[in-house]
């Protein structure tokens, strides 16, 4: 399963299965008439940008102005980068770039922001537009529903072009809750559009999605979506039930360094060597622990370190020998891949390729 | 206090405490008659390494195969990777290479370890011996105290140099716990020794040591310590009490993007562009957040996603604008530096240089 030529720890993308995510999701989108604008900060990798953008996506969707510099070198024309940018000179300079080679739409959810962005990204002929970040729910960014209407103004007092609106429904990431987060999603940008409407804005994009809330279906209002997490999937979609373990495209590459037969009464535990400088550490309150084994799922990461994920095994199930090389998924795979500047493409058990985390760490 | 021509996130280090911290420390090892071998995993960096052994250090501390051939190849001559390896011919071909240029020691913590390590290694003119790691009470990897006779007796066996034991008392990162940490490691240390010299080995080195429990000297029976953190230092450290926030060498410059005035009842919250892809998310249960801000210590990190920190700022203190530039201290400065591909290096507010993290990524 885990190809010979492999040193371990190593970041494996199962090429077969990340194909089929892609497929399923584009294939859905279509079906339901909603735009697909994946959000390439799980990735980060030129290679899967272009698989899905060739599988029908409207564009892509980025978290910083450097990943929307990386795909674009690479050659994708439609960014958004869906995040409250505060455009200070520094910032505004780089956007004017990537205007040059893209249409770029940018959050925002203040009218500050938009004052600071419009004088600094100046008048000229510029692809910029702006979408403004409206809370569904996730209480982290965005404004209230009620107040996009005085952002919108701001923006075209300005000088900016209103696209629309966005809201990132993130409460979706607990169990039991992806239903009320798509309905939340949804009267979030009905009542902000409907009030930009009356004050004659034309809202062409309303823009929402996660990968929880993406594959429901029905109902949203939404005219594209951003989901991102669906293309290689993790231990949180899993345990959210958003996915199974075979629809799982990336995996860590482990090997048992150590056995905890010396604690008393912890003989069921196993140390491997993929800690959280490659899996991250991410670990939300619902997680079962710090990701899963794929071939051992009643297996339970109880403990994570550096370079130490500490295994309790199932009681009855036969302990991996030391040397014993096993899969790890990570709990959440943005993360992994920003963790790695290389991943090694698998199809069939074999290694057939090696791909570049391009935007790996570009943070600003 | 954050240099003007740095956009944000961006990662800093001050080169003067970063050199006060290594001085402590050196001088500190020095009275006490210890060696000081630094661990490098902290930051991962050719110049910091190059401080450090300039400052009087024994040689350095490795977690993996990738970082010590980093530093050999940066001119390190004494690397001990203090991690219980499995040596497989993957890694026997590396470690063969790595000691044409550097004097290895490698941590094995099972019979079956050496084994493997002996066979994989083969014999001839190398200069890599073991360490055998105990667990002294932080129960992750290393054999019972009583246990690393056996483990020595099959090195022996397998050709392999033993030259010594070494421990982790990880359970020094809590509240109150490092002073019963330090009394562990020197039980451990001297249970495991006692038994190797009276089954005839000459037990060179008894490696200890951790950032919480390097500091309080004393007592300890340890040849050689390899704390790591102290470098830079970071909010455990801080919180656990082991350093100042003048002691904290590493911030990262951040700006106010958002402010949850929308959300009723929340209105005291920003948030900035420093998320888990520059900060990491480890948080012990013990800490009061996602890490700190130096220059508001009241201020709370209560929420962290990739590019996002939600901070609660402290009632009576003045809300920062939208737009404004905070520091922020991480959690985990061994993570932040795993993420950066480069640092900014500064000195009385104006950056000096950048160094490159070398070894980032590097986890194989």
């Amino acid at each position: 399963m885990i190809p010979d030529e492999l040193d371990t720890p190593a970041v494996m993308v199962d090429v077969d299965v990340l194909d089929r995510n892609i497929a399923r999701m584009a294939s859905a989108m279509q079906t339901r008439g909603v735009k697909l604008r994946p959000h390439a900060k799980t990735h980060k990798t030129l290679e899967i940008g272009a698989r899905q953008l060739a599988a029908g996506a409207a564009g892509l969707t980025v978290a910083t102005i450097g990943e929307a510099e990386t795909f674009a070198a690479g050659g994708v024309t439609d960014l958004f980068i869906a995040y409250p940018l505060w455009v200070d000179a520094r910032k505004a300079r780089r956007l004017r770039l990537l205007s040059e080679t893209a249409a770029v739409r940018v959050g925002v959810d203040s009218v500050d922001a938009v004052v600071e962005m419009g004088r600094n990204l100046g008048t000229g002929v510029l692809d910029i537009s702006v979408l403004i970040e409206v809370d569904s729910g996730h209480h982290r960014s965005g404004t209230m529903p009620d107040n996009a209407v005085n952002i919108a103004r701001a923006a075209a007092d300005a000088g900016l072009a209103v696209a629309g609106i966005f809201t990132f429904p993130g409460h979706s990431y607990a169990p039991g809750m992806p239903e009320q987060a798509l309905q939340d999603e949804d009267g979030a940008l009905a009542e902000a559009s409907s009030r930009l409407l009356a004050d004659g804005f034309d809202v062409q994009e309303l823009s929402g999605g996660s990968t929880p809330t993406s594959l429901l279906g029905g109902g949203s209002m939404a005219t594209e979506l951003r989901p991102g997490v669906y293309v290689l999937g993790d231990a949180q979609q899993y345990e959210l039930q958003r996915c199974a373990l075979k629809d799982i495209a990336l995996t860590i590459a482990a090997t048992v360094v150590s056995r905890s037969g010396p604690v008393r009464g912890r003989g069921r535990r196993v140390v491997v060597d993929s800690g959280s400088k490659i899996l991250g550490s991410d670990r939300a309150a619902w997680a079962t622990g710090y990701g899963r084994l794929p071939d051992e799922p009643e297996a339970r990461i109880v403990a994570l370190s550096e370079h130490h994920a500490t295994i309790e095994w199932p009681d009855g199930a036969a302990l991996p020998a030391y040397g014993s090389r096993l899969r790890v998924i990570p709990n959440h795979v943005c993360l992994t891949m920003n963790l790695a500047d290389r991943v090694s493409v698998v199809r069939n058990g074999s290694v057939e390729d090696e791909w570049e985390v391009a935007a790996r760490g570009r943070n600003s």
